[in-house]
């Protein structure tokens, strides 16, 4: 088979001999070991973290933030540090096979031109904290500095914005109240964080006297928009509202694991018809952004949560790196998938490898035995933005190196910095 | 730092200067990104059943053995299935750091020819089974084949065997006592699947009226040469038998995982000093060789299983893989870690990759960050066989290509197999 693009676009599918005879004068480029695939979608990134890779571990979820991760974002984070971080990321991920990310960071404003310069897609999340921090004071000031991003990226095809209100338990209600009407008017996502762990649970009876899922249904956030990430404190009433409240649930096995947070149900949730996606979380508590590698582990956990080895199959794995999220998003008619009309982000993977031998079935490989370093070519909106596992366009030794700079200046100031 | 090397052995391990003056005529290889870590050590594993990877996946044990795995064993394999099989198996690990296998298959003395032609270090398992198989028909028969291969490989320094009974339920109180008099008499290891999953703890109820712990101390094969597989299913007293009596536990956190089997409790035997190795299983639950791979899955599950993100710390899963590999093997003297004496089994990880920038910790991108793929030089008792990537003695394609021509055969007779 082939795969036809034309500007930004998929223009047909159609046999190998077809194509030729079809677009005569097309350049074309010949993958006969290769599996092609939509673009993986990372549905829950804090890239410009990737300069915190590997700088605390095996702590618990307040230890990590208060003592390690807090005061050196206090210290360091501004724009040349998102910028430097969500290109070492963007790098990541593409050599990975990842095509677009749904990132909440701040400064999205610089985020958003780094994606742009790299020709890579994303979601921008315009981030809301009850707290003041180097990007902006207060609430309002979150919520303005946010639409100014929105505003002045309008008609690029790369990027949407979201609200990325950062939790439940540190947004208020008014908070919530405008950001709501806000993601209605301009038919935008709420990307948050919920959930994540049993303290959570306890902290909204204590502020709001009922469940996290109950206040955020009554103030009207449970709706298709919703992006909810982590989602591992989920009764079975709660799976119920979720699934006639049409949420989108972010599932990030691997952070999850690692800090010890609790399990996402995801065969309960399947069951329901929930529509599930996949996101890496920050590099600081993965530790890597591949994605490939989080569906993996996706659907190994799914069957030990569950007991149960037939739930979230290979082929439903790969649904949530691609459709699924491209759903979530609300852009299934434009990404997700191969389909003629669609922008073409793509990513093939070369399955001639000895982890990839012999072949079966190719989605079980994909999934259970494939490794992102197996993909060899990535394509956003048409672009080839990988090339025999090169890039074409970033420039690689430069990123590394910067990365290599922010961690002198990072590890000299762990004394300074309290961290 | 330098190591020297000279045979099979590591001679020195010291500043880089010092080894430039002691051995001035010797060859050396500079890895300047690197880090050089003792060769992983893969504590279980069915080689040959590479060729079955993603065979069949997606399904509950007693189908996905009964319905698909034993058809198609019953079909295909012989010396012939199992040295194709072996020799991939090899590969994949080699190319992931994997400097020695614990093996429990059919036809060992293919699978020990195989890892001597290699040059790769094994412990062969004999295997014990019930049933008949292509290799044995009956208890006395597989026992006899086994010390027959044990003998015949006397003196070589690459391999040790191990009696391989396949589990509590399916070897007689009668073949255990053969097999524990002839451990105890030629102090060899006994390699079993112990308590894989739920069904094991009703069954040995209902066969023995007395649990699978309870039966196995009484006949007394709980001590340190004991290498008990998969342990979902530990209840407090039987952890504290299990510290009590030494034995030693294989961890195969990605196969229990897919298929739901249930969960080791990793960080309460932590807490009683239980040496705790990691093994990957055949690639056909798996479904790759990657113990890299699989010390990052069991760091996260630990975690996640305990609620608790301080459990199994990136070091402890390096030891893991390495120095509780070679002391459940009664080889620490020998293996498993960098040491003048020792023999000298290394792997090299080029740290200059995307997903291993910045670096704050080694240890923490080894376990968290770290893709098996930056592995680029191996030795196996002094012998490089893996250089900048590449092998230096096996023929990958001869490999890659017999393992494609038997998944034809294999998909072929997958009616007539009944599978």
């Amino acid at each position: 088979m082939a795969v036809a693009m034309e500007g930004e676009r998929i223009v047909a599918v159609l046999p190998r001999a077809d194509a030729f005879a079809r677009f005569q004068d097309a350049s074309h480029v010949e993958l006969p070991r290769h599996v092609l695939l939509p673009g993986f979608i990372n549905m829950h990134t804090h890239s410009a973290m990737s300069l915190l890779r590997g700088y605390a571990d095996d702590l618990n979820l307040q230890a990590w933030l208060n003592d390690h991760i807090w005061p050196v974002e206090k210290a360091f984070v501004g724009p040349k540090f998102v910028h430097d971080g969500t290109r070492l990321a963007m790098a990541e991920m593409l050599r990975g096979g990842t095509t677009c990310f749904n990132d909440n960071y701040f400064f999205p404003e610089v985020t958003a031109a780094a994606a742009v310069a790299a020709g890579m897609r994303a979601s921008i999340g315009l981030p809301v904290i009850d707290v003041p921090t180097a990007w902006a004071d207060h609430v309002d000031d979150y919520i303005n500095k946010g639409l100014k991003v929105s505003s002045g990226w309008q008609g690029e095809t790369l990027l949407s914005t979201a609200f990325a209100p950062h939790a439940p338990y540190s947004v208020d209600d008014e908070a919530f109240g405008r950001i709501i009407a806000l993601s209605a008017r301009h038919d935008m996502r709420v990307h948050m964080h919920v959930l994540e762990s049993e303290w959570e649970v306890g902290e909204s009876l204590r502020q709001h006297g009922k469940s996290t899922l109950d206040r955020l249904n009554d103030l009207g956030l449970l709706n298709e928009r919703l992006l909810a990430v982590h989602m591992t404190q989920l009764g079975a009433s709660d799976i119920a509202l979720l699934s006639d409240t049409n949420v989108n649930i972010i599932h990030c096995p691997e952070s999850n694991l690692k800090l010890g947070d609790g399990f996402c149900p995801v065969a309960r949730l399947l069951e329901q018809d929930i529509n599930l996606a996949l996101g890496t979380d920050g590099a600081a508590s993965n530790n890597n952004l591949d994605l490939l590698a989080e569906a993996r582990t996706a659907a190994l956990l799914a069957k030990g949560v569950a007991a149960d080895p037939c739930t979230l199959k290979a082929f439903e794995a790969l649904e949530m790196l691609t459709i699924n999220a491209a759903t979530a998003l609300g852009q299934a008619q434009e990404i997700g998938s191969i389909e003629a009309g669609k922008l073409a982000d793509m990513c093939a993977l070369d399955m001639d490898f000895l982890q990839s031998t012999p072949m079966y079935d190719v989605v079980s490989h994909l999934i259970y035995a494939a490794s992102s370093q197996q993909v060899t070519h990535v394509w956003v909106g048409g672009r080839m933005l990988l090339e025999d596992s090169s890039f074409t366009g970033m420039d690689l030794d430069e990123i590394i190196d910067r990365a290599k700079r922010w961690a002198v200046r990072i590890a000299a100031g762990r004394g300074a910095t309290g961290a």
